[in-house]
């Protein structure tokens, strides 16, 4: 593990980013199935905590975890047009089975909303039945042309949550909750990473969508990184594969459908918020191991001795810390120190001879480097030390986060000023423009509207592109 | 919530176990993808149980969760020999993604050997980086032509253990060290089903397999269901894949694999063990809900009295006991009681204005059908017998299904026996005949060798086949 395995985000941001992914033992390239990865241990063990935190937050917002075929036919996905437009292009078809040809291909899921809307279709007879509210884990494959581990992959791992309702403001209360209590709450109580919750532009909305909400966080480059979504599908899948429902009034009436989704993407954005280069930095509630023990010795007398203290000290952690014993013999305690500071562990304990004598440790704090971080704390009082430190540590890595997003952003209110601030941030501007105005942003500055903040200012201002007054604020930024 | 919606086991046992599958919301055949299944809300609860379980122990064994891809090159499957003959027919395959055909076809993963065999070749330098301990849970598939839902099914779930050793006998003791402390414990302790850990012979084995184990549990029609398998590999995928590993002699060796498996087939073992003609049967460590409140109610009056006793006696339970209130108004408590035992649920509490004052409730148990299961206990101390009486269910259930296992299995020492003995159950015999031997009898009894198991008696008898004197003794039995 050589201290100069991470290329240095200055050097090269994007290669930095690679190295991460590598060193820290999260993800490989698949090179033999196009546009595939391997999630490794690491990545998986991420994904397991995030899996963890999110479904007990689906589940206590009322929803049940279901699982529907991987194989969708093809005449489904044909049946919703903005549907068909936007996922038709990128589906993997399986046109072979059994050693017979098919005589109608199947897709890989590229997400459910077609399949699913055919059995809520049958499920779905009254009122009564209402609300639907389901949601799956799973595996989802499109075939994108350019790719980069968890960012963007043919097949990647998500929850899509598909909920059906009787009324239009039932379907949007859904829609917001989950954006709100689920998605928002995760990502900055969990992730640590400050998100913007916004409405989606009509050019950015979900194919077959009426509304698409977001929750929207900023990379350390200054790009913006979409991190969950949640849509009010109004009744564009009703009408297509016939969901309906006999209300009180004994009339059948379409029902009103959402979904929502995040997926193995978050990994990416968690690096990319709080990472340096010294490798990975995970916020404690996400971290695999939360703290590492490193015993530093000489000789077998030393080892003994040492070892002793270590187990005494680490008898109270179980079940309150997520820890690890490095006793590897073959490793230098600094070559130790790398790995562990590579692969993102939030604390640190060094235990050597001396220490033993002074009944101290040496502590190791993961977003502070260097000198800095380090200090020697008693041994008595460490484990309720470990605690507090943790959750300083998750509240001072989203403070982090969160003030180098307003660093980063600002208001503009000339076409140029957003210009340049794209080149750094978020551009907060207000808007009034057509459709077409925002493509043209986007090809001149490789920025697009990334949402409509919910929080609005209460007042006016004059559009940053045609100058009309709008009380409508949106940021701009480049995003992943 | 008909009182007759499942067929009865005398009736048509194959029809029960369908109507048990569709009336207890575990899952629904997907009739527009060929084979596959919908997982409902509480087969999917149920699954989720004993993932947790699983998982549990198979980190608790040393192993990690990793993710590789759903897709392998169609290339991959046909390196090693025997694995070719055995999955080549049954791959579904995808010809066609992003609006081209592929160059190479790509299969759908039917297991993952092959494909992980590529990256451990790729991963694996030296006898340091071994033993390699990995899992993944996923879905795979194969196109089966007879399917049954979670028996045999084209899509279904499951972990795959995938590991690599230095020696033949390191991989033999992870091959059982799965079987016995992963599986068998798991299948016994938590499913409340007893199972033979035992031995398959060369014809039943895994393709491309040295050994196959395996775990068999007796169904309440007297047929056998694999309910787990654990393969040591040899060193044929390590020869196809070229996984080597330099040794500390400096010597370059081909590693020994293993690979291991337990699938969604096992919510169906769990149904064939335990349910009756009422509905589902769960053991209580794996029921989604394990008590269910009903209250009973004339009018809001009664209503207001009887549910802040509820709410008294369930303030305990939380994180102690999984329960469900059931309140709902414009339902009948018969209907209700109904269709708790048809979902399985092991403790009904049933509270009414005369429980309420006389300070009681009655208390209903899954197990015990009819008036028999049904008594009527104090409310205090009542938190403690629920808890008490979930543990002696748990027994319970184990204990009757070894005695009806034990009551349907029988030595036999002539064909002639053997014919009749596998009509309704296993035929435990003394074997020393041929591959040959085992498929005319096959044939001729459609009953296979389940298993030799791995707890041999100590003395010797005539092979029930050719009257040779052997030492070995296997289980014939019809499977699923």
């Amino acid at each position: 593990m050589p201290k100069d395995a991470i290329t240095t985000r200055a050097a090269d941001y994007n290669q930095w980013y690679l190295d991460i992914v590598r060193e820290a033992d999260l993800a490989e390239v698949a090179e033999v199935v196009r546009g595939c990865i391997v999630v490794k241990a690491t990545g998986w063990a991420l994904w397991e905590l995030m899996q963890r935190e999110l479904d007990d937050r689906i589940k206590a917002t009322g929803h049940s975890n279901v699982q529907f075929p991987l194989l969708v036919p093809k005449s489904f996905i044909m049946k919703e047009a903005d549907h068909v437009e936007g996922f038709a292009p990128e589906v993997a078809e399986v046109t072979r089975a059994g050693g017979e040809e098919l005589t109608e291909p199947y897709v890989i899921r590229p997400t459910s909303e077609t399949i699913i809307g055919h059995f809520y279709s049958r499920w779905i007879r009254s009122y009564r039945d209402l609300p639907l509210l389901y949601n799956q884990w799973c595996n989802v494959m499109r075939w994108e042309m350019r790719t980069r581990p968890f960012l963007r992959t043919a097949e990647f791992w998500w929850q899509e949550g598909h909920t059906a309702h009787a009324s239009e403001a039932d379907a949007e209360e859904e829609t917001l909750r989950i954006l709100y209590d689920v998605y928002a709450d995760f990502a900055e109580q969990v992730m640590a990473v400050p998100v913007i919750r916004g409405l989606k532009t009509e050019n950015e909305k979900f194919p077959g969508a009426l509304r698409s909400y977001c929750i929207e966080a900023m990379m350390q480059d200054g790009r913006a990184l979409q991190a969950g979504t949640s849509h009010n599908l109004g009744q564009n899948f009703a009408k297509a594969f016939e969901i309906t429902y006999t209300d009180q009034q004994n009339t059948i009436q379409h029902c009103w459908t959402t979904s929502w989704g995040v997926s193995t993407r978050l990994i990416g954005a968690l690096i990319m918020t709080h990472s340096d280069d010294e490798g990975l930095v995970l916020p404690p509630r996400l971290a695999p191991i939360q703290v590492v023990v490193v015993p530093i010795y000489k000789n077998d007398a030393e080892r003994t001795k040492v070892m002793a203290v270590v187990e005494q000290l680490t008898a109270a952690w179980r079940g309150l810390l997520r820890f690890k014993l490095d006793d590897r013999d073959n490793l230098s305690p600094g070559y130790k120190f790398n790995e562990w500071e590579l692969k993102g562990v939030p604390l640190r304990v060094e235990i050597g001879p001396k220490d033993v004598e002074k009944g101290s440790v040496a502590l190791a704090r993961r977003d502070i480097p260097g000198r800095e971080g380090k200090r020697f704390v008693p041994q008595a009082g460490l484990t309720e030390l470990l605690v507090e430190l943790l959750a300083e540590m998750q509240t001072a890595l989203f403070q982090r986060a969160l003030a180098f997003r307003e660093e980063r952003s600002a208001r503009v209110s000339t076409y140029e000023e957003l210009r340049q601030q794209v080149e750094r941030g978020f551009a907060w501007a207000y808007w009034d423009g057509s459709n077409a105005d925002e493509k043209r942003i986007q090809e001149e500055t490789r920025a697009t509207i990334r949402c409509i903040p919910l929080d609005q200012p209460n007042e006016a201002g004059r559009c940053v592109y045609s100058g009309r007054e709008t009380s409508r604020m949106v940021v701009f930024a480049r995003a992943y």
